[in-house]
């Protein structure tokens, strides 16, 4: 077996990132109605190691990991990006959490369910600490609430608002998920038009500005980015904005 | 190390079936207009060994499938199924592919594009030959052809529909999709209604009805099951028929 | 609109299965441990409807499954089935769920994690109850312990575990992973040979035979079925029996 | 139903880019080998617009794509980017296709297969043209050739390599696939160690190391990302570096 790792260490091709990845985590997250609820995360963890360093002991970040016991909110994450810091003695550090995050449906569809979003967190810690939240939010046109018809069905998917953003104060998701479906559910009114017509006047790129306006009047958000999908016949349609 | 091969083999725990999985292949599928079209298929093969074989030669089933250089069609399913048989010493044969299948989009959508639906054929030899096959048409309300919007979109996903089926008589999965197609597309106005009212109106039992009846009056097919599934907030709703 | 509600029922063409799907649903299940784990499920919802029913109240099966809060245990999930049956005046009823378990990772890897197994309940009620349990282990080649070396990998993943039951008495979910476990890490012993004989030696075929073996000696399993799949270059093997 | 098209088109909200997302589309390949390989591609286009533009023909990116009939190289690929700006009046253009390239599998491990590995191309124009190119290549412990055992089996699966390059002259993609198989194959001799030895000399650090090497030392490409991935119980561990 020849021996890889003598082989001699080129300052250029120097490693940049090295962690773990894809962990399945049960998680608990703050919650504005409940204080907290229970999902699974699937967790990175990585860090940027100095130039001396060849390697390092990856059995730490899950350990780090373990000691918070899957509380998860602004605090745990700080504290966890500054122990990987140090305990890996790195220049930086990076914890990146994917979940499903549910709300109760309460929009008049005629079934109460959960309704489903998925979350990303990505914090990063190097001289100043990042957090950057990722939420998706599916769109469907509403239908109005309707007691005894059992034979009820949905419209269908309309598409998804994929929604990046860091803030100057802290947001609750279901605020944000809410100022969304604001745009989404209220603001265009499906229903009374032909569907065809709803079909012509509704584009990624109306939704998209529709959506971007939003969250550039709320002060608490810094930064953010809106995609906007449309799922159509062999292909879907897409706009993007930046803001703000 | 515990030489587990040597374990007393008991009658009531015998290997039922033993083969090979999830091979990504190449293939020509025979199409209508143009004779044949690539895919790629992922492709699954096994067969029932009597009780006296403890293992198999699994690189037979590669080999086998090699021969044909992806070219799949009736009669090429009969002889790999055959030469599976009699190679591997088998009671049966099984072999299963799923793979894209390609038509143009000339529905007068606005767009021209291609649609994709996923296909699956599952062919096996025991006594007799069977062959039994699975298409997934997705679902949309249609909407009319719109030259010069440039702000068009669709009205989103409703649902897919899912059929499997044996036939007496060949059908080209064209045709097959064309007559849900029909049904979805066509027999169902959506546009000229309030799409509140077309969203009460549709339901995965009427729709799931509505190509129950048509494929019963093909007289090419013998079985048949169809499945419709609607996309909804929350969740989604289904039906399931059996015919005839 | 054309009216297809009011098509002609054909007997022959009666739908057989109708209810919800994809409903991801946070649920809490019996760990012997900690008594409740708490995980996220996909959930299906379904009845088989008599003849002259043409449509159901989808919106019941949200609500019944509401009821339960998420709390999945054999008594809660015979008390849905009962409502499911009851309140859709259904001939028989079924829900399955399928979600991640996780374990604490104590096979002394070097390094201490949580491990994930994808689990699946289908319950249905007819006349009589039955329950049936699917659990997904991963199978890899166990290295012993390492203290202090920092540059540790896994030798990578050898394949899957995919185990079915009904069972006489109750099992934990952890005592099935247990038992698995101890044939895919315990007794076969990976680490004292050279890696290429540990290849030629292991066999989809002969670890379906233990597994099979060990699950047929124990007397609160009833039925079963093993499926073991191994991942090769280009392709996977896999071999399957059925029990006792 | 409220004109959401008409709402002030404030500067610092523009959108950024507007395209096709997830088409599904059988492409040709050129292959060193064989001249043209069928394979099918998951295609986006999109555009950079000016500010002065509300909206654009969504139909124009699928008519572009189907004049090159999947007949996808260098030379398609830089003609369908200058059709994209010039038709959609754009600052810049940008199309992206993933696919799975296929090779025949001759090294030795006892069955003749095909291999598949995910590629994705990255074209965009703004001033000058751009092209990435990303290639996953799976890593396996070889085992050698084993003519007459029936019961082989694989050790299953280390890892994968996941590479992004530019080149400043071509490449082709068997060859790049070529080098790091060399690497994962030839230069690490798994097989004459106890398999515990050799999991512990081997790590994600020590492999994205050689590979990285390996890539440094090829005056074609201009530019890389290596990661390595390897599958662990519970979490993947990986390692990235850039070059040159």
């Amino acid at each position: 077996m020849k021996d890889i790792q003598s082989l001699p260490d080129h300052r250029r091709i120097n490693i940049k990132k090295v962690g773990v990845k894809d962990i399945s985590y049960p998680i608990k997250v703050l919650d504005k109605a409940r204080h907290h609820q229970s999902s699974v995360a699937t967790v990175n963890m990585y860090v940027n190691l100095p130039h001396h360093f060849k390697g390092t002991h990856m059995s730490r970040f899950v350990e780090i990991l373990n000691r918070f016991h899957g509380s998860i909110n602004l605090k745990s994450f700080h504290t966890i990006l500054e122990e990987m810091k140090e305990r890996l003695q790195a220049e930086d550090a990076h914890i990146e959490m994917e979940f499903p995050y549910f709300l109760k449906n309460d929009t008049g569809q005629g079934m109460v369910g959960i309704n489903e979003y998925t979350c990303r967190m990505h914090g990063s810690l190097a001289q100043t600490d990042e957090l950057t939240m990722n939420i998706k939010v599916p769109i469907y046109p509403p239908l109005t609430s309707q007691a005894d018809n059992s034979l009820t069905s949905s419209l269908g998917r309309w598409g998804i608002a994929d929604i990046s953003f860091s803030f100057k104060h802290f947001i609750w998701i279901e605020d944000l998920i809410k100022m969304i479906e604001e745009v989404t559910l209220h603001d265009l009114d499906w229903s009374d038009a032909p569907c065809e017509e709803v079909g012509r006047a509704l584009s990624v790129e109306s939704i998209t500005h529709a959506i971007g306006e939003k969250l550039a009047k709320n002060h608490d958000i810094s930064r953010f980015t809106v995609t906007v999908k449309n799922l159509a016949v062999g292909f879907n349609t897409f706009a993007t904005l930046e803001g703000p």
